[in-house]
């Protein structure tokens, strides 16, 4: 299954200012987007790098730098078609496509496999994010087509219920944590092992479970 | 499989303040419990509240007082035994029971099977909360016990290791959302569809997806 993932080379991940420098925030997130290239390519998945600029990976590499929302609805376009033009020359069931954020520093080959898995049974599988986020999903029905502002993933069943595809959600806590803020650094410390977890045990960072929830400090 | 759900009657969801009243969380606080209760029961569970006071439920109640680690090793010391009486008495392999916190709003029957799977494979299976704490479990072995102070889940991976239990994380978004703080309340509005999430719409709560994650207001 071919896989998109998005990538950001502007500016990556603001909401972790207060933690890292803008230059440790772009090799933080490039070592994210690595580690999401191994799981999506473990989990036999093809992976193709949706990047707003060059970005010097070995998966091919499609450049748009236009918004999240209307680049992501381009590959759609190419890939599931029209609905019209599906009724015409297809059965009306393209080829699944996958989109899987570049930031799911958790993301596992297994939790990857149960996404493929889910998609393979509905015209739409997604695993949401914490705050109402669309972290990854299957799409094959012809007429899907995203809008990341706001509550997406509430937006995306609804949009999959307009246009009559059947959605599936998908219950995995790694795909569902999206890591914007300080407090998710917590969790890529407890719960990852790839290159992110290096990176940030590298710069210093150590779990604080002095009070309530595990928090991040950094020596 | 036994389930225990623990419940606290005293002061409970004492970080939900800056939301609800304390009458209001005790109220939220059941709404809860009975959701979880519902979701056991229909994944094929036999629910027993380990309650800190008297609480008026359908399940049977145990009442223990002391603090949550406690209480919760008398359960695993009463029903796994000690370590040395399963080599004595039984093939060394006790029957399975599960801990399931009361503040799991988001637990749907297909969640708890998901786990009851998992500890039919591992001597321990849990499904870890965000910020590192535990917020259910499956235990076979008889030599497992907790320790809910600090990162718990790390902690419990860890006396897995110790006493030689096979250990699995169960990969759920869904059990690992237990509600504490007013930024959860979130996600009960978006994922859930039982008592917890109408008492919420019912006292005015709402989502607001203007910036960022998704948080609640109130009307």
């Amino acid at each position: 299954m071919e896989v998109i993932v998005p990538f950001s080379t502007d500016r990556p991940k603001s909401r972790l200012s207060d933690a890292l420098s803008p230059e440790e925030r772009a090799e933080f997130a490039r070592a994210m987007l690595d580690d999401v290239l191994d799981a999506v390519d473990a989990a036999g998945g093809e992976p193709r790098v949706l990047a707003t600029d060059a970005v010097d990976v070995d998966p091919p590499v499609t450049v748009d730098d236009r918004a999240l929302t209307e680049a992501v609805n381009a590959v759609l376009d190419a890939r599931l078609g029209s609905e019209g033009a599906a009724d015409d020359e297809t059965d009306g069931s393209p080829e699944p496509v996958a989109v899987v954020m570049a930031d799911l520093a958790l993301a596992t080959p297994a939790a990857v496999e149960r996404l493929f898995e889910a998609g393979r049974d509905a015209d739409v599988a997604m695993a949401p994010g914490r705050g109402g986020g669309t972290n990854a999903f299957v799409a094959s029905h012809p007429a899907f087509r995203v809008d990341y502002h706001g509550a997406s993933y509430l937006d995306h069943r609804e949009i999959a219920a307009e246009v009559g595809a059947a959605f599936t959600a998908v219950d995995s806590q790694r795909l569902g944590t999206d890591v914007d803020e300080p407090a998710d650094l917590a969790e890529v410390l407890i719960h990852a092992e790839g290159r992110a977890a290096a990176w940030l045990r590298e710069a210093g960072f150590t779990l604080d479970a002095s009070e309530g929830r595990v928090a991040v400090v950094r020596e």
